[in-house]
This record gives C-alpha cells, sequence and structure tokens, in this order.
C-alpha cells in the first residue's frame, strides 16, 4: 500500500493552503524523518509538516484521513525499533516545532507541555521551582515521543516509567476527531484509561498534541556512586538484594567490562574495566546516608570495592553523562561500524541468569555488544557493534536477539522493557501477548479503522 | 432490554450441566447478587453462578453469548455506585469461591492470585514473607472487585492506587475468549496497556479470573497518630503543605468534625470533635522520625494541636479501624437512615476551597453528612445520611452531589477518586470527558459487540 502521486500532489496543495511553507517534499528532509536511531533502514515519507497547534494537527490528520493517506508522528527521532519510518509513505507529522511549555502548577507538582517540548528543556525550565521531572531515557528526547513510547530509563526504579507519570494527554484521533483524556486529579475512578491506552501506542492510535506530566520536589540531598566488581553475578546480586531491601535508589545501572573499556577510551575516564554499577540516591542527607550504608554493605558481600563519589553537581553530571554516552562509546570501539541496540526486561530473580547466559551467548558468536542496563527494573540492554557491510554478522546478531528475547520470554519477562516494538520487534509480540495481541487489533481497529496512524508498527 | 423466561430456563440448565449445583435461581441469592453497599435500588440477576476456574468462567462466558444474556461479574458486593445490579438481568458470575493465592515469590515482589481473594485473606497469608499489599480501600473487598473498579483508599498516597500496583491479568473477554495481560517484568514496552485497560472497566468489558499483583516490604517503622485542629482549613492546610514538601506520609487521613463525633460515639473514642488528620508513617526509624519532625512542625502551624501515637500494632489496628468504620458510625448517628456515599477527587490546590464550599453547601442545605477524606490525593468523600421515606431529602442530597462534582470538575478534578462510575455517576462521564466518552465507546463496541458484560455501567 502506498498513496498515489497524484493524491500526494493534491494533498500538498491542500496543506500549503494553511501551512504555508512548513509543508515539505524536499528529499533530505523526507529522508530525516523516515529514519531513527537504530539499524533499521530509511523509509522516507512523501511529505513532511510542522503543525505549531492542536487546530493544526487535526486539520492535517483530517485531510490525510480524507485522501486515506498514511499518517507518522516524529519528536526527535531518537526511537531504536523503527518507529517513524514511513514504511508505507504518506506524511510524517513534525511536532519539534510545538514546543511550548504551557503551564506549570508547583503547588501541585504537575506541568501542561507541547509534545515537542525536550525533556532537557522542561528541567532547564523547571529549575528555579525546586522541581524536576525524572523520567530520563538517556536521549534528549521530545516528551511527545516519550509518552508515545511508553519511555523510561535510569531514574525509572524509583519514580516509574511514563506510564506512571503522564496524568492526562490531548490527542487527535485518526478521523481528526481532538480527545482530551485524564485530569489534573491524582487518581480518579471515572471510565476507561485512555491515558494508558496512548501512552506506549507509538503513534498508531492518535497523534500527541498536549501532555500533563507528574513532577517532583529536587530531593534534598543527591549523590552518585561508581562501585567495581570482580564478576557480573556480583554485580547483578548486589542490584537484586537492594531491591529485595526496599531501598529507594534513585538509579542503579549495569555496565559490564565490555562497556566500561569503551566509556572509559570515550570519555576519559580511568574506571577498571570490569562489571561495574553506577548509582544515585535521593532523599534528605540523613535518608541518603542510610541508603548508602545498606547498598555499600551489599556489594561488599558480593566481590564489590569501594565507592567512588560524585557528589557535587558537575561530578554527577559528567557520570551520568559517560553513561549516557554509553552507545556512543561502544560504537567508537570500531570505527565505520553500526550499531543494534535492543533491550529486555525480565523479574529480578532472574535478572543475573539472563545476563550471565546472554552474555555467553554473545561471547559464543564472536560478535561485540557491550551490555548496560536499568538492572534495578530487571532490564538490560545489548549494543551489537556490527560491520554493516558484512550479512553473517547481521545475521548472528539477529540470532542472538532471538534467543535472548525467548530467554527473557521464558523467564516471564517481556521483549522490550522500554525501546518499544516499532517494526523491529513485531515479530515477538505475539509470543508474548498471544490472544491478547487480538484484543490489541480490535482496539487499533475501532480506533484507527483505516490503518492510517502509523501504520505497520506494533501490530502485525 | 431483559432475557425471555424460556432463554434464561434453557440456560440453566446448560449451566447445570457443568457446574451442577453451582448454579442458583433462588430469590434470596440473587437479590443478595444485584446490590452494593449503595442506596441505589436491588436490581437481582435471573441466575448467579458460582464457577471455580477461569475454564468455567470461560464457559460460561460464552454460554451467554450465544443466549445474548448480560453477565455482571461479582466479587464482595461492597461497591457504592450500583456497579453490580443487573439493570438487564442476566447471569451474575459470583467469584468469591475463586480465592486462592496461586503463587507469591517473595524474591520478585510478587504474587498471582484469583480474584476472589479478600485484601485481609491476602495480607494474613503473606504475613510471614515480610510483605504486604498496600491498597486498603477501607471494606475487606475482593481483589478483582478492586481492580475492576480501579480502588485506592488511605494508603494511596504512598504506594498508588490499583492502577499502579496490577502487573498483569487474566481475563476472561465477552465471546469466551481468555486474554493474559501484562507479565512478571516490572516495566515492558511491548504493545498497548491492556491491564490498566481492564484495571478499572468494571466488568464491562470481560471478567477478571486471575490477578498479579506487586508487593512491598513491611517497612521497618511503622507509626500512627492523630491530631486535631481547629479549623478545617487548618487541617487542610497542612496536608497540602506535607505533599508539597514530598514527605512520603504513607497515610494522611482527614474527618471532619461531623465524623469526629460520629467515630467517638460508635468506637468509644474521646477525640475532640474537631477536623482532625489521621496519619502513619512508614520508612526506617531514623525515616520515620524525620517525617514526624516534618510533618509535625506543619500542624503546629496550621492550628494543629499535639500528636497522639498508635506505634503498637494493635494500636494502630484499633486506629484504622475507627477509621473504617467511618461509614458505619456515620449511619449510627441517625437509627433507621440510608448512606448515600459519594466522592470527589480535586488537585490538591485546590482541596482546601473544594471542601469548605462543599461544607457549606451541605449546612445550607440542612442535611446530615459528614467528611473524610484521603486528602494526601486530593479525595474526599461525603456521605449523606438520610430518612429513606423523606423524597425531599433525598433531592437535597442529590442537589449537593451535583454541585459537589461540578465544583471539583471546574477545579480540574474528577467526579470520581475511587468509587467509580457504576451507574450513579453516569450522568457526568460525559462532563468530565466529553468526547473522550465516544472512545471510551468505541473500545466497549470492539471489546464486546453485543454488550453483553455488565451493561448499563460507565457508558451511558
Amino acid at each position: 500500500m502506498s498513496v498515489p502521486a497524484e493524491a500526494i500532489a493534491t494533498l500538498v496543495d491542500e496543506l500549503r493552503e494553511f501551512l504555508g511553507d512548513r509543508v515539505s517534499t524536499a528529499a533530505a528532509v523526507c529522508e530525516q524523518h523516515g529514519r531513527d536511531e537504530s539499524y533499521h533502514e530509511t523509509a522516507p515519507p512523501d511529505i513532511v509538516v510542522f503543525p505549531e497547534s492542536t487546530e493544526e494537527v487535526a486539520q492535517v490528520v483530517s485531510l490525510c484521513a480524507r485522501h486515506r493517506c498514511p499518517m507518522i508522528p516524529f519528536g526527535t527521532g531518537t526511537s531504536l525499533e523503527g518507529h517513524v519510518q514511513a514504511l508505507h509513505g504518506g506524511v510524517s507529522i513534525d511536532v519539534s516545532g510545538m514546543n511550548e511549555i504551557l503551564e506549570v502548577n508547583a503547588e501541585d507538582l504537575d506541568c501542561r507541555i507541547q509534545p515537542g517540548v525536550r525533556r532537557k528543556q522542561l528541567n532547564e525550565h523547571l529549575r528555579d521551582t525546586g522541581l524536576f521531572f525524572p523520567i530520563d531515557p538517556g536521549a534528549d528526547a521530545s516528551l511527545g515521543g516519550m509518552t508515545a513510547t511508553r519511555a523510561s530509563g535510569t531514574n525509572a526504579v524509583r519514580y516509574g516509567t511514563m506510564r506512571e507519570n503522564v496524568l492526562g494527554l490531548t490527542v487527535v484521533m485518526a478521523d481528526g476527531r481532538v480527545v482530551r483524556t485524564g485530569g489534573r486529579a491524582r487518581k480518579s475512578a471515572a471510565g476507561y484509561d485512555l491515558t494508558r491506552l496512548f501512552v506506549g501506542s507509538e503513534g498508531t492510535l492518535g497523534v500527541i498534541t498536549e501532555i500533563r506530566l507528574r513532577l517532583y520536589g529536587i530531593p534534598e540531598a543527591m549523590s552518585a556512586a561508581v562501585c567495581s566488581f570482580d564478576t557480573l553475578a556480583g554485580a547483578v546480586d548486589t542490584v537484586i538484594q537492594t531491591i529485595q531491601c526496599g531501598v529507594p535508589v534513585a538509579r542503579i545501572e549495569l555496565l559490564d567490562e565490555v562497556q566500561m573499556d569503551a566509556i572509559n577510551r570515550y570519555s576519559g575516564l580511568g574506571y577498571p574495566a570490569t562489571p561495574t554499577l553506577f548509582f544515585e540516591f535521593h532523599g534528605s542527607e540523613q535518608g541518603v546516608h542510610e541508603q548508602v550504608e545498606t547498598v555499600g554493605a551489599l556489594a561488599a558481600e558480593n566481590t564489590g570495592g569501594e565507592f567512588r563519589w560524585a557528589t557535587r553537581p558537575e561530578e554527577r553530571s559528567r557520570l551520568w553523562q559517560a553513561r549516557h554516552d554509553a552507545y556512543y562509546a561502544a560504537l567508537a570501539l570500531r570505527p565505520g561500524a553500526q550499531g543494534w541496540a535492543t533491550d529486555v526486561c525480565v523479574p529480578i530473580s532472574n535478572l543475573a541468569e539472563c545476563i550471565l547466559e546472554t552474555r555467553a551467548d554473545i561471547d559464543a558468536s564472536g560478535l561485540l555488544a557491550p551490555i548496560v542496563g536499568h538492572v534495578g527494573d530487571g532490564n538490560f540492554h545489548l549494543a551489537f557493534i556490527l560491520d554493516p557491510d558484512d550479512a553473517g554478522e547481521l545475521a548472528r546478531a539477529e540470532a542472538v536477539n532471538e534467543r535472548m528475547v525467548a530467554r527473557a520470554l521464558d523467564m516471564g519477562g517481556t521483549c522490550t522493557g522500554e525501546h518499544g516494538i516499532g517494526y523491529g520487534k513485531i515479530g515477538f509480540l505475539n509470543r508474548e501477548h498471544g490472544e491478547g495481541v487480538s484484543v490489541m487489533r480490535s482496539i487499533k481497529r475501532a480506533l484507527d479503522p483505516g490503518n492510517l496512524m502509523n501504520p505497520g508498527k506494533i501490530l502485525p
């Protein structure tokens, strides 16, 4: 299925009537909107539009619906499973220009923003209020994209994911209707939870044009530390015991020996190239002290060394920047290589086994693939660092990925903890959810009967 | 719409084939299954069945679907907005006999249970594991009912509601298909969030037959206190400031002067009959101490008196039992009276205004109606204590309720924080969600095209 050239030409004219030069068919612009940060092939849309309001998005959607033209919402293009690829052509709806912070209610710890607002932009805006938005997937993604993919990241172990932190949405439905979900109350028992349905729907049910988010007070004390371990098992067991003890750790990140070597080189750091945990503790001075004591004791029992502290904000930023650069650091291990990131999530009691078996499988396959993880959630990532011209490497990576997903599912886990399905993991959805996929399909059909909203994603 | 007597007779025979004597058409049994704890009129089903497994529920549903017979899932009948009334007759599916705790994974802090398991039963079962399930709506409700109504209660301010604490479900769909949602991983980005769609769907999308719940470690220290205030505004301002300061208080409950008088009489307590806050603090010894210091200082600044402590488990239980008996205590104020409970939830910055205006409205109406609330969430409840033979009183209560809901919605709140819509609040859903209701209706139609699952609830 693709849209006839004639219809595209008509649509361009109609879009220009109200968007003027905020409509582009330039090859470079379309190419840029047809790819994310993954290894998935570029699939450019026919048209890119840059609306600036909910009303403009609704007009775009109504027009596209009339021409039966696919629509793909676009934020910053930092997703990892081919979420924005225009598999059937159509219109990329780039909301990056809708980047206004519409209101901040400091007393209610909430805010309302447009979907193009980026994570760092929001936190800079909030700085003087004493509040922050904790969800941090690494990339400086748009909050619209983060909502659509149910993003999480390093802080999720304490603050939850986008699922827990979106209070309400404005969504343009597939027929151009504008719907407001949720509200400002902290809880509600009034009807179906549409907010949670749109969070993680990857643009397949509508276009998110406004988001109400929960905010948090900046903790009195924040402290970060790095701890090296002799063994991967020791590091993971420390994580498991920390969670089981109920320590409200804010971040607890694993980097395996391959990844530590990579970030040492890339970021000019001098950590031992052994399995390592990065921690961050939030709370009162006394509370942080208590958490550190508990976790320090657990680490010492599990082959962990001394904690190296980063208490000043600059030191903390440097440490987390190094963590966030893990993917680029891994890529730099092999100049000219292409990265392929994937993630799974398992119950925490199975985390050590799942990581160790996966590490052994990678090593046996002869591939280069550092492991990092938001391990407090049971979530970890692989980044295969591949030679793009070697089809054999790609095939082996696919096989390792398949086995890792199968392993995670067998252990009661999920095929993706936070990257989403896009079209890269579409083959695993049935295996994970079985008959549930048919329920998802019924909902998709009910809300987007023409299959125009980001077609080919999530549902096969 | 109601089912022809002939079809009912055939259905009874068919049901008896596999359920034997676990099928009842006795008037008393049907009456008991046609009412909840609310003022709403009894509407008995034609048949009550007592299945014992997912498979039996699926068989019941398939048969009902074939006869186009309405089905109403039934737990303990403690809901408050007419959720279980068989408005169009049909079959009440009583799952109270499905009350097995199927697994407890202490190391992963989760469990899997049947829907008839009750809140207290679960916590008794967990006692030796050092874990607990925090959601506590007061009534000893079934977890199936709590899931279906998105229940919350006193602990929600710290631990969230059923929305945050259900990890996965087994659901029998309207056509008898069995679907499993969610999983054991703490987070997942794999497809639409069906779990959250069923949580709060009030039996209108399917019958919940298994629930996976999140558990928590019992805190090292727990302490409860009661603090009396000179004014309602002082009590509410203390709550608002506590939340804004980020104190992780486990419970923070308001009882107004009318309610305090009622519980003093009912439970033989000697508290001042003034607006009062009940607190509970969870954490480490030191953490609880810090929380108490902060909240104590806030209370003192807001006309609060001394904290009266309940640290021993028996004292704490007695205190919370008194809180939970608030509704019965209110009823006892006026022998022969009928209670009518309603609730709303607003952003916390509007809580004082909303409660004070509502109190003034009740007083002006001449009605007896104590106010209690899970005020840390911005959620409060009214219980009108009415003469059942006085239509004028009922009409005045309806008017006060209407104005309270309108007030809450104008303040950015919701028409129900935790009781749900049932059919009692069906008239408010449009006002709250507008076009969103049409999206809910599309989903309902897609998943239950015959409108057989608890018809007449949530959606008009």
